[in-house]
C-alpha cells in the first residue's frame, strides 16, 4: 500500500486514523498515495493559527514578511526537481509543470519584490492622503489598512497543486495572515510535498502554515469574523460555501473563483495571412492543450467572423494534428492526461451537453490516437473542437473542463461583445486585432464582464504570456459566474486581506497612530539641522524653517538666461501681463524649488546621502519679482531598508512668500544613512 | 384618508391598486400617508433602468455626472424647507433633520466635488500604473475600472429617509449606474418627497432614478450579474437577502450595513476635570439623544476604567437630565420620538434582554417625563443608561435601537480593546484620550474591528463631527456583524460600483484603449512644437525631442553659487568622491530639470498657460560635469475642464544622457487653452 498523506496540524504532522482513499496516477492508473483526514482536529488548527501563527506574523513588518517570501521561493527553487517529478503523476507534461511549479515559485518572488517596493516597512498601510475634516485643520481623517486577527483558509482545485497554493499563500503571509491549506484530494500529494518543503525550511513562524490532506470536515464551522476562505473550484461547491451560516451570518469573508466560459475573439479586421490570424489560432490551440485544457482560464468559446469560420477551423485542425497526446513521461508527448478517469467522464458529459447545439468538427470524444499510454487506465482525451449552430445556448453555459473549445460566429463587433457577455461574467477574454478602434471598442465592451482582457497583436506577440496565464501583478478573478472574486494583482491582493478603517483625530494624534507626519501636527525645531541626523536620531516631525530670500527680477532674468527657459511669463512683461493666470512676470517654478533647496541645504558631508526625487510638486501662488520666499521642511516618513545601511526619508516641503501664503508644496525624497559618526 | 404614496416606475408615477397601509406621525400618531406597491411592475423598472437610464448615464463622463450631482444638490437646497417640515413627522427634531436633509445634500455636494477633482473627465478610470510584463516593453498591463451595465438597488432603513437615499445615490450616479430606491415604509413619505423633487428638476436622464413606495415584491428575482443591492437595516433581513438565489448563485453584488454595537472608550489616562472627560461624556449623551438614538452609529457600549464608572454615570446623569423629550414641533424639545410605537416596543424588548446582565442606572424604560406630547400615541422613550455586571454578554450582542447605552468597565487598555472586539465587528468606535501612546495602542487594536475610529481630544474637539456622523469622504461600514460592507469614502464608493479589469496589450493598443499614453507607445513628432497646439489640436503621444546640452563643471558651480545649494556633492570633489552613490561631483537634480525645461520650452505666448506642477520626479543616474543631456516630452493625458476654457495636459518627461540612459523621469503638468488663435 502507498503511504497515507499526512496533515500538518498545530505544529506536527498527523496521520488519519483510517487507511484512506487511493489517489491514482493520471496517466497509468497506479496508486500514488492514499488520503484521509479522519480524526483531524480542525478546530485545533484554527486555534493554533490564531494564537500562534497570526501574532508571530503580525509582529513582522511588510518588508520582513516579504523577505520571508523571497527566502521561501529560493528554498523551493532548490528543491524543484522532486516537485517536477511528482507533478508528472498528475498527468502534467514538463510544460504544464513549469506553469504550476515555476509559476508558483515566481509568484512568491513577485510578492517578495512588490512587498518591499510597494508596501511600507511597517505593519500598517496608509490608504490615500489625509482628508481635512474641518476648516481649521485640527480634525483630520486618514484611511489605514491593518491586519485582521484571523485565519486565511484556502480551498483549491486539483489542476494547479503548487501554483494554486502559493498564489494564495504569498499575499496572505504578506498580509500577516496564517494560512490553512486544503488542496483538492486528487492531486494533494503534490501540494503536500510543497508544504512539507516549506515547513522543513524552518523559515516560517510556527502556526503560519498548516495543511489538511483530505476532507475539510467541520472547518467552516470553526471560522468567524476576520477569517476568510479563498475558494477555487466549481460553482456548485461555491454555492454550498456561500450558504454556510458562518458566511451568511457569521462574518466570514468568502472569495470565489469558479466556473468561467472564457472567450477569444478574432477581430473583424484580421484576414488569413495576417500575423494576428496565426496568433489567434495558436492561442486557441495552446489554451486547449496546456494542462489538457484543465484551466479555469482556458478558451471555451472561440468567436470568429462568420465568413472566416471554416478557415479558422481548418487552421485549428492543422495545428491540433501536431499535438501528440499520451503519458507525460514520454518526452515527445505534447499533451498529457486529465487528472482522473472521473474527470474525463465529466468532460465527456459536458461535450454531450454541448452537442445539443454544436457539432464536433475536430477530434473524437470517445477515441483519438495516443502517442503513448493506456486509454483505459490513463485519463486521456484528445482535443475536441465543436462548431455551434446559430443561437446556441449551451456553449455559454456548459464548461467542459478539458481540451474542448466551441467555435461561434458573429457578424458585427457589438454582436461579438454580446456573445462574450452571455458567459455571465468570466475570468479572461482575449482579442486578436491590430486595429486601434476595433481594440478600443471590444476591450471596453468586454471589460465589465471580465477580470482580465488580453489584446494579442504582432507587437506584443513575442512577449505575450498568453490568454490563459494569470500573472502575479495583475488581478485574477471575474464577475458573476466566475465567482465575483479577485486574487493576485500585486499589492491589491494584500490589501484585500486587510481591514480598511477611517481614523479621525487631531493631527498630532493621527501622526502618533500612523507613524507618518500629518499636516498640522507638531513641527519641533532642534538645534541640530535635521540633515545632520541619521535615521537613528531622526524623528517624525523634525523640522527646519529656513531664512527668507528675496527673488529679484534679476534672479528671474538670470535664471531664464542660464537655463534657456525663456518662456514669456518670465521674460516679457507685456505678454506676461496678458497671461490669465499670472498677470505679470513670475519666477520659474524650477527657480523657486532650486532656491528653496539652497535655503534648506546643509552643505557638509552628513547622513543625508542624496535627494533621489520629488513627489506631488504643485505651484500654488505665483512668485513675482520682489517677493520673499522661505521654506519649511519636515520629516514626514522614515523607511529604513532591511537590506542596506540607509533608508528613505520623505520630507514635507512648503515654500511660503512674505505673506505666509504657500507658493509651492512638495515632498522631497532623500536617502539617509542609518547611523553617522560626525567626522 | 391621507394620500397614497406613489412609486416612480419606467418614466411615470404609479399608484398601487389597493388603499395601502397607513403611516403614522411618530409624535402624534396621526396618519401622514398610506403606502402600498401592490401591482407595481418591478421587472419593468429593472428593464427601464438597464435599457434607458444606464446607457444615458454612461454616455456622460465622470465630470459631467459630477456636474449633475452639484445641480441636484442645489435644487434640493432650494426646496429644503418642505423636506424639513415633513421630516418633523418622523419624530425628528430640527437638529435631527439637519443631519438627514442637510447631511444628505452635503453628501451630494461632496461627491460632485470629489468626482471633478479626483476622477478623470472620461468614462473609465485607470487603477495604478502600467505594469511592464516583458523585458522588451512590448507587452504591458494596466488595470482599468469600467461601468457595469447594471442597476443599483438601494434598500434603506427608516432612520435617515433623505441622507440614506442620497448617500447611496450620489456614488451610484457618479459610477454611471441607474438606481432604484426602496425606502423603509415607516418614513417613506419623506424619501418620496425628496425623489419627487429630484425628478421634477428634470436634471437626471430618464431612467436613472426610480422609486418603490411599499414592498419590493419580486425585485431581487429580477436582478443578475452587474446588478447590486446596497442594504441598510437589520442583520435578520440582511440574512434573507444573502440567501437569495440571485445573490448566492446569480452574481448579484450585495453590500450590507447592519447591526452594530459601537463603543466609546474613555482612555485610562483621562481624569475627571480633564477636557477629554467632558468630551467623552458629552459624546455619549449626543449619540444617545440625536435621532433618539436611532442611528446605526450610535454608542451602545460605554467602556470606562473601573474606578471611574460611578463618576462617569453621575456625569451622564447630569447631562441627560437636561435633555427634554417630546414632540419635535415644540422648539424646546431636545429629543424627539422614535419612529413608531412598534419601534419603541422593540427597544423595550432589547432593554429587557440587556437587563439579564445589566441594571438600569439612569432613566425608566416604562416611563419618564415628557416636555410635550402624548406618551400613548407618540413613540417617546426617555434616555436609558445601564451598567453591566462583570462578564456580561448581552451588551455585546443586543442592539437597542433607541436612546440606550450600557456602561462596561475595564482594568487595562488591552481589555478595553478585547471588550470592543466582542461586538464582532462594528461601524465605529471612539476613544477619548490625549496620550499619544494610549491612542496609538487603542486605535491600532480597534482598527481591524471597525470601519471608522474617532479619537476625541482637546485639540480636535472644536471641529470634530462626532462619533456618530459618517462623512462623505470617509468609509462607512464595518466588518462582521456590521455587515462587512463599505459605503462612502469619497471616490472609493464610486470605484466599488465599477468593475476592475486588467488589460494586457502592446503599448500602442493599450494607449488606444485607455486614452492615456503608455511608455513604449508611438511618439510622433510634428513640425509644430506641441506647446503651440491647443487642446483642440493636441493628440495623445505628441512628442518633442529636444536638442542636447552639455552640463559643465562651471554650470554646476554657478548653480550652487546662484541658488545657495552648496551641498558637498556639487561643490567638493574630494568629499563627493566619498559619497557611496555619486563617487564624484554631480549636477544638482534641480539643475537638471531646470535645464531640461530650457530645452523643451516654447518661449512665445501660446496655448500653454502655465506649468502648475510636477509629479513623480526621480533622479535615476547622476549627471556629471561634461555629460550631455536631452529631454523627450510626450503628451500623456489630456483633461479638458467642463467649466473653463482650458484643461490639464500631463506630459511624460524623460531626460537622458549622452549614452541614452535616463537620468530623470517625471510628469510635467500644464494648463492648456482649449483653442488658440495665433496672433
Amino acid at each position: 500500500m502507498t503511504p497515507l498523506l499526512e496533515s500538518y496540524c498545530a505544529g506536527r504532522w498527523v496521520r488519519a486514523d483510517d487507511e484512506g482513499e487511493p489517489l491514482l496516477d493520471a496517466a497509468t492508473g497506479e496508486e500514488v498515495a492514499r488520503i484521509s483526514s479522519r480524526g483531524l482536529d480542525v478546530g485545533a488548527m484554527v486555534r493554533h493559527a490564531r494564537s500562534v501563527g497570526g501574532p508571530a506574523l503580525r509582529a513582522l513588518t511588510f518588508h520582513e514578511r516579504a523577505a520571508l517570501l523571497k527566502a521561501l521561493a529560493k528554498h523551493l527553487t532548490a528543491g524543484k526537481d522532486a516537485l517536477a517529478e511528482l507533478s508528472m503523476r498528475t498527468g502534467a507534461t514538463a510544460r504544464d509543470t513549469a506553469i504550476d511549479v515555476d509559476g508558483g515559485i515566481g509568484t512568491l518572488f513577485s510578492y517578495a519584490s512588490k512587498g518591499t517596493r510597494e508596501l511600507p516597512n511597517d505593519t500598517i498601510v496608509l490608504d490615500g492622503s489625509a482628508e481635512r475634516l474641518g476648516k481649521g485643520g485640527t480634525f483630520v481623517g486618514q484611511h489605514v489598512y491593518t491586519s485582521r486577527p484571523g485565519v486565511a483558509v484556502q480551498i483549491n482545485a486539483f489542476n494547479f497543486p503548487v501554483w494554486g497554493m502559493l498564489e494564495k499563500l504569498g499575499p496572505a503571509l504578506l498580509a500577516g495572515l496564517p494560512t490553512i491549506v486544503k488542496p483538492a484530494s486528487q492531486t494533494a500529494y503534490l501540494t503536500e510535498l510543497a508544504v512539507r518543503r516549506i515547513l522543513e525550511s524552518g523559515l516560517l513562524p510556527e502556526g503560519s502554515l498548516q495543511l489538511i490532506a483530505g476532507g475539510a470536515g467541520s472547518l467552516l464551522d470553526e471560522l468567524t469574523v476576520h477569517d476568510s476562505v479563498a475558494f477555487t473550484g466549481s460553482a456548485h461547491t461555491a454555492g454550498i460555501l456561500r450558504r454556510h451560516p458562518n458566511v451568511v451570518d457569521g462574518g466570514v469573508v468568502l472569495g470565489v473563483e469558479a466556473d468561467s466560459l472564457n472567450c477569444s475573439i478574432l477581430g473583424p479586421d484580421v484576414r488569413p495571412g495576417d500575423p494576428e490570424f496565426d496568433l489567434f489560432v495558436k492561442g486557441v490551440v495552446t489554451e486547449m492543450t496546456v494542462k489538457a485544457g484543465q484551466k479555469c482560464t482556458a478558451i471555451r468559446r472561440v468567436l470568429v467572423p462568420e465568413p472566416l469560420a471554416d478557415t479558422v477551423i481548418e487552421a485549428l485542425e492543422a495545428r491540433l494534428s501536431r499535438i501528440s497526446v499520451g503519458d507525460p513521461r514520454n518526452p515527445d508527448v505534447r499533451m498529457g492526461a486529465l487528472a482522473s478517469l472521473g474527470q474525463r467522464d465529466e468532460v465527456r458529459k459536458a461535450v454531450e451537453a454541448l452537442r445539443a447545439s454544436a457539432d464536433v468538427v475536430i477530434g473524437d470524444p470517445d477515441g483519438g490516437a495516443l502517442l503513448d499510454g493506456d486509454p483505459d487506465r490513463g485519463a486521456f482525451l484528445t482535443p475536441l473542437v465543436l462548431r455551434a449552430t446559430d443561437g446556441a445556448t449551451e456553449p455559454h453555459d456548459v464548461e467542459p473542463f478539458g481540451p474542448v473549445s466551441t467555435v461561434l460566429t458573429y457578424d458585427a463587433l457589438d454582436q461579438a461583445v454580446a456573445l462574450a457577455a452571455r458567459g455571465k461574467g468570466s475570468l479572461v477574454a482575449s482579442v486578436a486585432s491590430h486595429d486601434p478602434q476595433v481594440v478600443r471598442d471590444v476591450v471596453l465592451g468586454l471589460a465589465p464582464w471580465h477580470g482580465r482582457v488580453l489584446v494579442l497583436d504582432r507587437d506584443d506577440a513575442a512577449e505575450s504570456t498568453g490568454h490563459g496565464s494569470p500573472l502575479p501583478t495583475l488581478v485574477h478573478g471575474g464577475p458573476g459566474r466566475a465567482g465575483g472574486g479577485e486574487e493576485l494583482g500585486g499589492v491589491r491582493a494584500v490589501l484585500r486581506h486587510l481591514q480598511r478603517t477611517a481614523i479621525q483625530a487631531s493631527p498630532d494624534l493621527l501622526t502618533a497612530v500612523t507613524g507618518r507626519w500629518t499636516p498640522g501636527a507638531r513641527q519641533p525645531e532642534s538645534d541640530v539641522h535635521p540633515f545632520r541626523k541619521s535615521l537613528a536620531d531622526l524623528r517624525i516631525g523634525d523640522t527646519i524653517r529656513s531664512a527668507a530670500r528675496t527673488v529679484t527680477l534679476a534672479d528671474i532674468e538670470h535664471f531664464a538666461d542660464f537655463t534657456g527657459d525663456t518662456f514669456y511669463a518670465h521674460t516679457d512683461a507685456e505678454a506676461a501681463a496678458r497671461n490669465p493666470l499670472f498677470g505679470g512676470i513670475v519666477a520659474h517654478g524650477y527657480l523657486v524649488v532650486s532656491l528653496a533647496a539652497g535655503l534648506f541645504v546643509e552643505p557638509s558631508p552628513g547622513p543625508v546621502l542624496a535627494n533621489y526625487g520629488v513627489d506631488d510638486l504643485r505651484f500654488l501662488t505665483p512668485v513675482k519679482a520682489g517677493d520673499s520666499i522661505a521654506v519649511t521642511l519636515t520629516v514626514k516618513q522614515i523607511t529604513p531598508r532591511n537590506t542596506a545601511d540607509y533608508g528613505e526619508v520623505r520630507w514635507d516641503a512648503v515654500v511660503t512668500n512674505q505673506d505666509g501664503k504657500p507658493v509651492a508644496t512638495y515632498d522631497v525624497l532623500t536617502l539617509v544613512a542609518k547611523t553617522w559618526a560626525a567626522s
